[in-house]
C-alpha cells in the first residue's frame, strides 16, 4: 500500500504521457455524510461564474505512509492546513474544469469526463503528486454530482461546473514531492458564457509576455501556469483588450487565447480552406478537451482541411492583409467557443470578420457542441449520471 | 482604505521594479496572543530543514473591502480556507526565505532583512497581491522573532529560518486577482547546511528542462516557479546528480543551480581572473540576496574582475578543456555557498576543481558571510532584534 510511481521515466527523458498505477482509492469504499442544512439555490439568471457552490464536496486523502484513504462525500467545509503545507509555498497543485448538463430527456450527463480524469493523472505525475485510478475517481465524481443533482440547473443555458483539484499538503518546508496530498472536488451552478448571444472579444498580442515555453509545463493543467497571467491580463485590459493572445519566440508564434486554445479558420497560402490550431508537440499548448472535440468534429465533417500546425503572426498578418482570414476563436470548457474580432499587435489593430457570416463556423461549432451537451443530439461523448438519490444513499450508506 | 496599486504600469510595459503604496497595516496595531502550551525545542544536532516550527506565527489579513486588518502574533494554527480559495487553484502565492542568528555577543540579528521585504513587495505586484509597507512588515517580523527568541539556536552553526508567505484566499473560482489575501510568517530552527564540512555537489545540465524564460516570472519569488522543478530534480537524482544546472536557449545559457544563483570563478578568454554570475536583466535569474552580497564583497576586495554576464555551456566547456575554470558554486540563503565538482552535460562529466585549493574562493565567501552572520565581524548588513520579552509583551499588550 502507498507505493506509487510518480513519473514514468526512460533512461534520459521524463515522460508524463502515461502514469503507471500502483495503488488507488476505491469508489466502493466511498463514505457519504449529507448536510443537515442545505443551502438555497441561486436563480439561474443570477449566476456568477465560480461564486456559487453546492452543498457537498468530495475529499480523498493520501499519505506516503498509509496510501489512499477511503473517499468521502461531505458538506462543503474549509480545508484546515498547516501554514507550512507545500501547496502554500511551492504551488504544489493542479486542477481540472468540467461540466454536468441537465439534458432535454431529463437525465444529467457529463461531457467526455474520462478525458479530464486522464489529463488530471498526467498533470499529477508532472506535479510529483501520487497516481490514482482515474476510473475510480470518475465513479466518485458521478456520485458527488448525483448527491447534489438538484443543483444541476433546470436550463438548457446553464450547467453545473465541476472543479477537481489536487494539492500537496505535507506540512514541511523544502522543495520536494509532498508525502501527503489531497484530492477534492467542488461543484457550482454556472450561467451561460454569452447571456445575450455570442459576443466577440479583442486580444492583446504582445511578445514581451510569455505564457509557456518548451521545456516548461504549459501543456499541463498545473496551478503554476495561472498566477503569472493575472497581471498580464490586467495590462491587456488597460489597453482595451479583453484577453491576451499569447505569443512565443522570435517569430511570434501564436499559441493560446487567455486560458483557451486558439483556432484560425482561413484560406491558407495554397488557397485551401483550412482550420488551424497550434500543435501539442511544442509543449506550449494545453491539450484542451474542447480543442480535441472540435478537431474531431471538423475532421468528421470533412468539408475543409483541418491541421494542427504552427502559426506565426507574420503568416497571420499577411493573411489578414490579403483578406484570407475568415474566423478566429478561442475554445474551452467555459465558453465552448469564443469569437475574436480584433487583435492589437505592434500598435496596429487587426480586424477579423469572425462574426460577419451569420452561418459562421464559430457559431456552428457552438451550436453543435451545445446540442451534444444538452443531448438534443445524442452522442457517445456524453456519459449519464445515476440520478436516484435514494439509491445513491442506499448504496453508499449515508450517515 | 483598501485602495492599492497592484502593478505600476507605463503605457506599454508592465514594470514591477517599484510598488506604489496606498495603504498598509501598521506594526503599532500588532496584537499578540501567546501560547499556553509552548513546545519542547529540538536538539541543535537533530534539526531537519523545514520540519520544526516555533510556537508562534504572524498573520495579517487583507480584503479589498476592508483593507489591511491589524497584524496578529498568535500560536501556530492551521489556516482554515474555503476549498475554492484561489491559492489552491491558481498558485496565487509567493514566499521569502531569511534567517535570524544568535550572534557571538548574545544578540539576535537578521541579515539584510529589508532586501527580503522589498523583494516580497515586488513579487506581490507581479502576483497581483496587494501592496504593503515593507518597513511595517519588518517591524512585525522582528517582534515575532523576539517573541520566539528562545527558538533561535544557541549555536554558531544553526539559525532560525524565517518564512514570510503571501497567499490569495478569495473563495471563488476564476483567474483574477484575489479580493482577499493573507500574509503569514512562520519560523523554525535549522541546522548547518554542511554538518561535517563543505561538500561539493554534482549537477545535471540538460537543455530539455527549462526553469525560466524571458517574458515569464523566473525573476520573482512566486510559488509557481517551484512545483515544476520537483520532477526534474528527481530526473537529475536518477542520473546520480544532486541538483539541476538550469540552461536556457539554443546556446545553452547557464542560469541557476537548483534554487541557487550560479557563480563561476575562472580565467576568462582574455586571461583575466574573473568571478561571473548571470545578469538579472534577462529576467531568468532570481535576484538573490546572497548573490548581491557576494558581488558586493568581491567588488570591495577588488582582487579580481567581477562581472554579471551571460555564460553559455560552450564557453564554459572550452574553459574546462583549457583548464581555466577554478571554481563553480551556487549561492543562496540555505547554504550561503555550495561548491560544485561535477556537471553532467551531453553525456559527458565535466570535472571542476572547486575544492582543490584549501584557500579556495568558495570557502572564503562561506567564512566571510558566516563571520558577518554571527557578528564575529561586525557589519552594517546585520540588524539587531529587540530581545527583552517583558518589554515586548508590555509594548504589545499580550493577552
Amino acid at each position: 500500500m502507498g507505493l506509487l510511481v510518480r513519473v514514468a521515466q526512460s533512461s534520459r527523458h521524463l515522460t508524463f504521457s502515461s502514469v503507471r498505477l500502483i495503488s488507488s482509492f476505491k469508489a466502493e469504499e466511498l463514505q457519504v455524510r449529507l448536510t443537515s442544512t442545505p443551502a438555497a439555490k441561486p436563480d439561474n439568471d443570477k449566476l456568477t461564474f465560480g461564486h456559487h457552490f453546492t452543498d457537498h464536496m468530495l475529499e480523498i486523502d493520501w499519505s506516503e505512509k498509509h496510501g489512499w484513504a477511503p473517499p468521502v462525500i461531505k458538506p462543503v467545509t474549509t480545508l484546515n492546513l498547516h501554514p507550512a503545507a507545500k501547496v502554500f509555498h511551492y504551488a504544489c497543485e493542479l486542477f481540472e474544469g468540467m461540466k454536468a448538463y441537465r439534458c432535454v430527456d431529463g437525465k444529467i450527463r457529463l461531457f467526455r469526463p474520462m478525458e479530464n480524469m486522464s489529463r488530471m493523472a498526467v498533470t499529477g505525475a508532472r506535479t510529483s503528486l501520487p497516481s490514482f485510478d482515474t476510473a475510480e475517481l470518475l465513479k466518485c465524481l458521478k456520485k458527488l454530482v448525483s448527491v447534489d443533482q438538484e443543483w444541476v440547473p433546470y436550463s438548457e443555458k446553464c450547467s453545473l461546473y465541476i472543479r477537481p483539484t489536487f494539492i500537496g499538503i505535507e506540512p514541511t518546508l523544502g522543495i520536494t514531492y509532498p508525502n501527503e496530498a489531497k484530492i477534492f472536488i467542488i461543484l457550482g451552478p454556472v450561467g451561460p458564457y454569452f447571456p445575450t448571444g455570442m459576443k466577440p472579444i479583442s486580444l492583446l498580442a504582445d511578445p514581451q509576455y510569455v505564457r509557456a515555453w518548451p521545456g516548461g509545463c504549459g501543456n499541463f493543467k498545473m496551478g503554476s501556469n495561472y498566477a503569472p497571467t493575472v497581471s498580464i491580463q490586467a495590462a491587456a485590459a488597460k489597453l482595451g483588450c479583453q484577453q491576451v493572445l499569447w505569443l512565443y519566440g522570435d517569430d511570434h508564434e501564436m499559441t493560446e487565447v487567455g486560458t483557451m486554445n486558439l483556432f484560425v479558420y482561413w484560406i491558407n497560402e495554397q488557397g485551401e480552406e483550412e482550420l488551424i490550431t497550434p500543435p501539442l508537440e511544442s509543449g506550449l499548448i494545453l491539450p484542451g478537451i474542447t480543442r480535441k472535440s472540435l478537431l474531431e468534429l471538423a475532421r468528421e465533417w470533412s468539408e475543409f482541411k483541418v491541421t494542427e500546425q504552427k502559426l506565426t503572426m507574420s503568416r497571420f498578418v499577411k493573411a489578414i492583409r490579403e483578406g484570407r482570414v475568415k474566423e478566429v476563436f478561442g475554445a474551452g470548457t467555459a465558453c465552448i467557443v469564443c469569437p475574436v474580432d480584433k487583435i492589437l499587435y505592434q500598435g496596429e489593430e487587426l480586424v477579423i470578420s469572425t462574426m460577419n457570416d451569420p452561418e459562421h463556423l464559430t457559431q456552428r461549432f457552438y451550436k453543435e457542441i451545445n446540442d451534444i451537451h444538452y443531448y438534443r443530439k445524442a452522442h457517445p461523448w456524453m456519459e449519464t449520471i445515476e440520478e436516484d438519490t435514494d439509491d445513491v444513499l442506499r448504496t453508499f450508506g449515508a450517515q
